[in-house]
């Protein structure tokens, strides 16, 4: 059914033009100006439509900071309060967004920096107040993303470059999961493209040995990730990391990298980095 | 021959659908959330085609007050040094620019936000070091617009709104003359379509007594300029802004409105506002 989708979809003639890359950037790349460097070059030497989503780093707090502002905790977890959103807006939309776009412009990546207010790309819920009120952060729902405005600038041979802030459509930007901005936008455009998504962090990808790099699992698949799982291989914060990765296959992504962002290089010379999760049951 | 570029342009079907509103508004407009408000709705009311362009305002100076940055001034002249050009990213770019179109996406107004580094759409000229150095300054050179991405963003019905940033296509962000953005803007797409630039400020238009509102100049054309030139009824700060604006409209411009940011409204019933310069010899 997806190649049909694939086939029959108008604006995508050949298979070559019809790949699309969604890579998304933690902040610790974002922290170290020559990895990031480094990665942004690679990311604009990748052929074809690429989307890049990116994280905050340190840069927010330290901002923050300097303006005086102390973090809002509430139950130990940090809310972004009124005057966090504005700082998120600055550094997230402004300071980092606007820097990585001039950086890829000049290594010839036609990038056009966003929130998801723009072109009403992505809108969000502000999150419902249970027992904490998180304050301007919003939780993506179904037709979040309006995939016919993103193609129509994807087409146009624009590259999205994505901060991690939504709106909710009356007016307020809001604070989103970038893990979850990239696995939703790949999702939403896999109707169009053949998408792979890529989360790039600081390990090699999935590692049988957190403190071993030589240990990189290459491929998993639904019944190696049970396995792996049951074995207490993987834990804890890589669950979640790959239950998304796992349900953006199920929606139609073609395949999830999870790896390093020096390693991203590899991609224009077709050889696979990282962590390779497919469905190939 | 302007009329036949107009005819002859392979996107435009007909006149309407061919009318370009570029609109620029400066800081007193973005310091107050009432006017900008009531500005942000009349300006998602008017039908076609329209960019925005936005000055800073006095956000710029209280972010950096916070921050504990000194302005650094040379010679009483304002030098956007390293620090600056950050905070001026930051906000400009960030939070003025996102909230705007966060806003008018909430009218209605398919708005996307953008620096010239975005889409590589104007590309300025760091200013060269003569007496003072103005730090990252950019100024706008022949060909700093690409009119054929911007018109690609324009016809895929996106409303594009600039903040005064661009880049020197070396990866380095810039701080630009908003005045000079939305001429500069205005001149290369009336290539492409039938331009108006409106520059709204705090005052009716070109007053003949600046302390009355009452002594609106409806509509000046060169040789009226001349004249109230030599009356000295047009002087100092105004005469600028006016050499500006008929230099545009030499350039291809079809007219330029200076008035109120609060009377845009009139726009849409196609009343003029504010003084109309226009090329009648």
């Amino acid at each position: 059914m997806y190649v049909n989708e694939v086939l029959l979809s108008p604006n995508n003639k050949n298979t070559t033009s019809n790949k699309l890359f969604v890579i998304k950037i933690g902040g610790n790349v974002i922290d170290n100006p020559e990895n990031l460097k480094k990665f942004l070059k690679d990311f604009a030497a990748i052929d074809g439509h690429k989307i890049l989503i990116h994280g905050g780093g340190k840069i927010a707090t330290e901002i923050s900071e300097s303006m005086g502002l102390v973090p809002n905790l509430v139950d130990g977890r940090r809310i972004t309060d009124e005057d966090t959103i504005k700082v998120v807006t600055m550094v997230y939309a402004g300071l980092i967004n606007k820097n990585i776009v001039a950086q890829l412009q000049s290594y010839g990546c036609n990038a056009i920096g966003l929130t998801g207010a723009d072109g009403n790309f992505i809108k969000a819920k502000k999150r419902p107040v249970k027992t904490i009120d998180y304050g301007y952060v919003g939780d993506l729902h179904e037709g979040s993303i309006a995939p016919d405005n993103l193609t129509n600038l994807i087409n146009a041979n624009f590259t999205p470059v994505f901060c991690a802030i939504t709106h909710d459509g009356q007016g307020q930007l809001l604070n989103t999961n970038a893990d979850t901005i990239a696995s939703a936008l790949a999702v939403a455009l896999s109707k169009m493209y053949e998408t792979t998504l890529i989360y790039c962090f600081e390990k090699k990808g999935v590692l049988k040995d957190i403190s071993n790099e030589g240990s990189l699992i290459e491929e998993i698949n639904p019944v190696v990730y049970e396995t792996l799982k049951q074995a207490n291989i993987i834990h804890s914060g890589m669950l979640p990391k790959l239950d998304n990765a796992f349900a953006a296959i199920a929606n139609g992504v073609k395949e999830v990298i999870i790896g390093k962002s020096d390693d991203l290089e590899t991609l224009k010379h077709n050889i696979p980095f990282g962590t390779r999760l497919i469905n190939n049951l």
